[in-house]
């Protein structure tokens, strides 16, 4: 629409500082102390949302973070979307690869390197920006609900609360989360799935004391050593995962969505050289999408024990630890996972140790049909601004709360995500293009234009 | 000898109070950080050696950690004892687990608890006490040389070369070392054998960047599990050692000796206890005291990689680090199985990884005969002050000088340590008893006092 277009091109420099100066509030939820920074950047969220046209935003403390709800009651009969985002953002570590400042978003290349910039404070912007675009120039034509809450990566262990307390404010006819990414701007594409995660924390101690290598050597369990062995006991020789049970409960997909999956565009060559392997690894039998997509993994996010400093130092650490996390697929319960994982390493341990291990946070598989409302809506609109119908695919990320919302409030969600895989979410140089944020913007008002027409 | 004893009793507190300045400074050879204090603590000992009597004492640059030469010249005639020690102590970290400052000193429950206490401050200053105990009481009847240096926490890598190009300074016809462990006060025992070391770092690099272990997962090898892999086939159910060729030149032990071996005083209870295991660990075939003594051993002494902070983060990372470490008998070469470790590393590497393997330092095995000048005297002054004969066993720790300094100068090694293996050597609390301490200086002047009869 051009009225749409003119509004946004003669706002675009404000567009993006607003959302520069959001990056720079480090709102790290895994890290308590930047407890303040959290509070500060769920008011700067608030304070963005009446300033775009809601008629209302306030902050909700909860045991955790707060959560920012705001609104914008166009019509109290048209249909209604909630549009879930969080403003919080993993730790940022390791920082000495980062190439500039996390938390002093540049611009370089056409693109804002800075973490949270594409996980998920740009994209959930957008949606503030195409609501202040679609108030401006006066073209509602739903209500518009927002819930940006502060611990989605920390697993959202107190937004169900909220949720379940709050089932009539946020009472809405589909939901609507940017938080994933698209296979590339010449192939949009819509997720229709997220894996489930469980995240576990394994401590496996030794002797009482670090010990000299030398002079205990060889006479006691060394740590590292056993965890090690754990942890190669994990996966077999075809990489399946060893844990009992782990597959008990996995949807097995059929052959022909297989095959329909398989359609997605995939260049296995490229995806080695981007990340800079001569080889994939993974479960044998699936392909790349696949793994990523329909299979559940175990993975190894860190591990630390002994003498990790510089030079040399001749100890038989006390302690070895690990942080591990599965991803998981319908029908996959993270309780049950979470609950297989610590027995698993509990019932493992050798003698010579003692073995600690402990949830961190967990959430549900979700997967979407592409023939609700939501869907068509978010296709339509698409294909509007790519020109191209977007390719239904499956994440291989997790985004805890979906499953609870659905349950909750009784509607289906849509994940209409503007990101890219190469976006480097978690990772050193977060990136988000200023092409796809200003393509989220552009795209997001058909959503809620074409919505009406599919309910 | 009364004027010993004498001298020693009222020199008591100083004797005390010299050695905790020394443990003051953190003479941490292996952090680059801490260059100036290892200039520090060689001016130091230089000082104190002038102080104790020594005609002349030089601290000599080399190209890492400053050497210290100290003599004192009684009789050109007479016989010469060559004092090794060391100045340069372990990293402290985990500094957490301290219960007070490693640089610190504090004298607790009769033992003085800082880093360097024991390994090696306070044994090689025994013997400039014990110098400063002859010189006094002019009861001197051998000549005494110091070679104290700042790298053997590091390898020695400077030493050889100073060694070689000093064979005549350091002339001597026998090496006393104090820097090993008693079995106990009721039970004396001297060590006839230092294991050798190499210690090797191993990185594996998977991915060209740390990713989103959700979006990634199951489809790029991690280098964490890959390394917990390569770890985990470092030994066999047995406990053997895998590495090809590991065992190839290691001395088999008669079974006679092994029997004289089972004969030293050990208590597989007590051990386990004071270590808070349930259960001792090691080669099969082998007793505790075999492993640590006769056997060579592959230790983990460090591993990190991907994230270790606070709370959970869902990252494959890109890297993952260990830091190994052997112990090695005769007549196993620290080269050769320094190459035979990075080989194993980078031939088993998976094609999803590359696989990086570089040498920290290493040191040869060392063994000493009972029968020789050196060890009779040690073993007569032992039985005077101790009331008993000591029990020759071999240590399981390393001294990498020990090989080098017997072809250079072609006299034997006497270690006459006063330590206990429950010191903390390498470890937080590290410790020295008052006991021990005192045990030395009153010991150690009757070595000087036995040699000449038995050379």
């Amino acid at each position: 629409m051009q009225v749409w277009n003119d509004y946004q091109n003669s706002h675009r420099e404000r567009f993006l500082n607003e959302l520069l100066e959001l990056l720079r509030i480090p709102s790290v939820s895994a890290r308590s102390e930047h407890k303040d920074d959290m509070i500060k950047c769920a008011g700067a969220v608030q304070q963005r949302l009446i300033e775009a046209g809601a008629d209302k935003a306030e902050v909700y403390a909860t045991d955790g973070h707060p959560v920012v709800y705001g609104e914008k009651i166009f019509d109290p009969s048209a249909p209604t979307v909630l549009v879930y985002g969080h403003y919080d953002v993993q730790p940022a570590d390791p920082l000495e690869l980062w190439k500039s400042g996390p938390f002093e978003p540049v611009i370089r290349d056409g693109k804002i390197f800075a973490r949270g910039s594409c996980d998920d404070k740009g994209q959930f912007y957008m949606h503030v920006k195409a609501l202040e675009t679609l108030v401006k120039t006066n073209t509602l034509s739903t209500n518009i609900k927002f819930i940006i809450e502060g611990e989605e990566e920390i697993g959202s262990p107190n937004l169900a609360k909220f949720v379940e307390s709050h089932t009539d404010l946020l009472k809405a006819d589909v939901i609507l989360i940017s938080d994933t990414a698209m296979i590339s701007m010449d192939n949009p594409s819509v997720d229709i799935g997220v894996r489930g995660l469980s995240y576990i924390e394994v401590e496996v101690t030794g002797p009482n004391r670090d010990l000299h290598s030398g002079v205990y050597g060889g006479a006691v369990a060394n740590p590292i050593t056993i965890l090690a062995r754990m942890i190669a006991s994990c996966h077999d020789e075809n990489n399946h995962i060893t844990i009992p049970g782990f597959y008990d409960d996995v949807l097995e997909i059929s052959a022909e969505e297989r095959k329909l999956m398989a359609k997605a565009p995939y260049n296995e060559k490229a995806y080695e050289e981007d990340l800079g392997v001569k080889a994939l690894w993974g479960e044998k039998g699936y392909t790349t999408n696949e793994r990523t997509g329909i299979r559940p993994t175990l993975e190894l996010n860190g591990i630390w024990g002994g003498y990790t400093g510089e030079g040399a130092k001749t100890v038989l650490p006390a302690k070895a630890h690990a942080k591990i996390s599965a991803r998981l697929v319908p029908n996959q319960s993270s309780k049950i996972i979470t609950a297989k994982l610590l027995k698993y390493f509990k019932d493992i341990a050798p003698a010579g140790v003692t073995v600690k291990a402990e949830e961190h946070h967990g959430g549900e598989p979700y997967n979407t049909p592409i023939d609700s409302p939501g869907y068509k809506a978010a296709a339509k609109a698409i294909e509007t601004t790519f020109g191209k119908a977007p390719i239904p695919v499956r994440g291989g990320g997790s985004i805890p709360i979906c499953a609870l919302f659905e349950k909750a409030l009784g509607v289906k969600i849509v994940f209409m995500g503007f990101g890219l895989d190469s976006d480097n979410l978690h990772s050193p140089n977060e990136k988000f293009d200023l092409f796809n944020y200003y393509k989220g913007i552009e795209t997001i008002p058909y959503f809620h234009k074409f919505l009406p027409e599919f309910l």
